[in-house]
């Protein structure tokens, strides 16, 4: 069973927007064990979605398009679709109320135009759509399955698991046994990770695991799959191996984000953090913040942007900033010391560093940071140096920040009894 | 003329990796004035690239290949292509000469098989890499003109810029002018910001304007294309209207982004910024940080995420707190306000609100926020409520309280003469 994903959208291919529809949905269908053969982008016109679809519907079992559901003039996904199979376009009543309340409840006036969304082809199955008013669609095209999802990402991510996930599952399900398991790690490149685990894995490779390695800026996924009867014992065996050999590196599985984890640590052993962020300029906390629940451990910090404000707000020293100048071994460790007194929290991660591209000088170069985390009993600073773009530089040293706090909470003692 | 992109890769349909190759190209190639009516993504085996190669031949006259051409036993674009097309593989000395020099001037040992990327399909042009080892190449295939790019990013887009566009120029000058220009929005929904301006543009329409909407989370991009003799009358008088029509919903044009605009506007009025920042927990200063140059207006801020922290960094009131609550026009005003204050600047925004999922009660449900613009004479507080999932609500409130800013800065009076 293979299926076919095709994205609509003229504002794909005049490149205004990212196609995240393809890594998403490929990822999510690949760990079900499903097979994702091609992807087509195609403009939101009537030639190219209808070829598009045509040509799937010939090779794939399954036909999944993106896209072209919502009410403006260019969305045509919908009529497109009907015209090439054939079906008349008809209300949906139920489709019709939920827009009417959809508005309604937000106060907002409703356009006469959205309600184009509550015609839907002949015959098709509605998937509701909790998050906006254009509903997605199954059609069954000559025992082949088409699947239409609405465009916005906040959309079509819900509806494809609450309502395709189900309906692949039951309607396609997987002709052997399919298990995987991602590792998410940090700390390591592509290359090194791989020459730790690959030779210990090759008889398990003989035998049929898969081994996937996917580098991102900060960040190497490990994913093992295995299909069969013996998929089980060759995944339990396989994820043994790498978890004994990579150790703390692997900081989650699957979907876990590093900022996830921290927070989850720190819940675990009822421990406070504080932040005191000058070259990241407030994106640890947007990281943490991300994460449900974060308030109940995180409890805020300050942004020093500017000399003034970490004297001011954080207690750092004139004589520091004069002598050892803002990016240094000495106004990092006192940010966070001071963040920890004035936020009476158990930890205080700070950062102090020049992103550029402009600020940099032979001795502290752009690139150059320190990293600071002050616990009860002590404070390390860590130099890191990564001369890339500002934005990654942002990243990486959040993503250097939280991975200190986090390998510091490892040691610490999980909390055992719940405070009342 | 029409091209069409192909990017190869198992990695692409396994959604391991963002296709960024795609937004990039085409992103470059519509602003030429060039057309992709196509994108198509195939795993990097024979039967896929080369049904893939074909088809495309057959409907465009230019085609684009990435990745595959790097010496690892995945890479087989140019293999499977040579064979697609008959062409032999052949020798380019230069290529070898190129190679070899590449990891002599990096102290690199040369593993045998990276001189496979000095074997070309006969009758090739080369594109030099000055970033890679793998070179790009051009093949007439039967007057069609295809062109295969390396996969690696900062190899692609350099060879593009420096080799593809010239080529594209001298062989595929456009028939007629070309003009276009994207208005980049806020406030507004993309349906009502299409029923504000499509009825005034539409005899523009008829003489050939080409109008495209494109809505992401609290933005719509508008873009206007027009070809021919008219091209320049057409883009002008369309232009004038939709900047009447819009005004200050226009918040810039091509690239900008909201926070980019905010900095500027700062910069020529020489005001500063501070942020306090509750539901928010960070994403404002993110965003102001992303922009190279932001620190000289923006001096930091406040975290506060607990109660205690709005007390004691902001000097909100305990009795604010108890009467309105943390959440409340009271307390985003004394947040504002104490932001002002304690770090001296002109401007400060404040956010206090409740992302959820937990949290929100029935007067005050997940999704309220206030959002406060202090300024020297007045502050001023918006409710909004935005009843979305945590990331997106955080995103639109800081989308709006940035807004608030850039539109209090527009009446502001421009900066006139340097302080010295």
């Amino acid at each position: 069973m293979t299926i076919e994903l095709i994205n609509t959208g003229a504002e794909l291919l005049v490149g205004r927007i990212l196609n995240t529809h393809q890594q998403w949905l490929c990822r999510h269908l690949t760990d079900l064990g499903y097979e994702v053969s091609r992807q087509v982008c195609v403009p939101d016109e009537g030639s190219g979605i209808q070829a598009a679809v045509r040509e799937a519907l010939e090779r794939a079992e399954v036909v999944i398009t993106t896209g072209g559901l919502g009410p403006t003039s260019d969305d045509r996904t919908r009529d497109f679709i009907a015209k090439l199979l054939g079906r008349k376009l008809v209300l949906h009543p139920p489709t019709q109320d939920w827009i009417t309340k959809y508005f309604a409840s937000r106060k907002r006036p409703m356009p006469a135009s959205v309600q184009v969304q509550a015609m839907i082809p002949e015959g098709a199955t509605v998937l509701p759509n909790p998050n906006g008013t254009a509903p997605g669609l199954v059609i069954d095209a000559g025992g082949k399955c088409l699947i239409l999802l609405p465009g916005p990402p906040r959309e079509l991510r819900p509806m494809f698991r609450d309502s395709v996930v189900p309906l692949l599952r039951e309607k396609f399900p997987l002709a052997t046994k399919f298990l995987c398991h991602t590792f998410k790690t940090t700390g390591l490149g592509e290359s090194v990770v791989e020459e730790k685990i690959a030779p210990s894995l090759q008889p398990l490779v003989r035998q049929g695991l898969e081994i996937a390695y996917c580098a991102r800026i900060g960040e190497v996924d490990v994913r093992l799959a295995a299909r069969g009867e013996k998929a089980g014992e060759l995944l339990t065996q396989s994820k043994e191996i790498v978890t004994n050999l990579l150790g703390p590196v692997i900081f989650g599985a699957e979907d876990d984000t590093l900022e996830a984890v921290v927070i989850r640590l720190l819940t675990a052993r009822n421990k406070t953090l504080a932040v005191a962020e000058s070259c990241t300029g407030g994106y640890i906390a947007h990281r943490l913040t991300n994460v449900p629940g974060a308030s109940k451990v995180f409890l805020g910090g300050v942004l020093s942007y500017s000399n003034a404000v970490k004297q001011k707000l954080l207690g750092v020293t004139a004589e520091s900033l004069r002598r050892h100048g803002a990016v240094s071994k000495a106004v990092g460790k006192e940010m966070a010391e001071g963040a920890r007194r004035r936020l009476h929290t158990d930890y205080a991660l700070a950062v102090t560093g020049i992103a550029g591209p402009g600020g940099g000088t032979v001795k502290k170069p752009v690139g150059t940071a320190f990293i600071a985390l002050s616990e009860s009993k002590k404070t390390v600073v860590q130099l890191q140096y990564s001369p890339v773009d500002r934005e990654t530089f942002k990243f990486v040293v959040s993503q250097r920040a939280l991975d200190i706090l986090r390998n510091s909470l490892l040691t610490a003692a999980p909390f055992a009894e719940k405070v009342p």
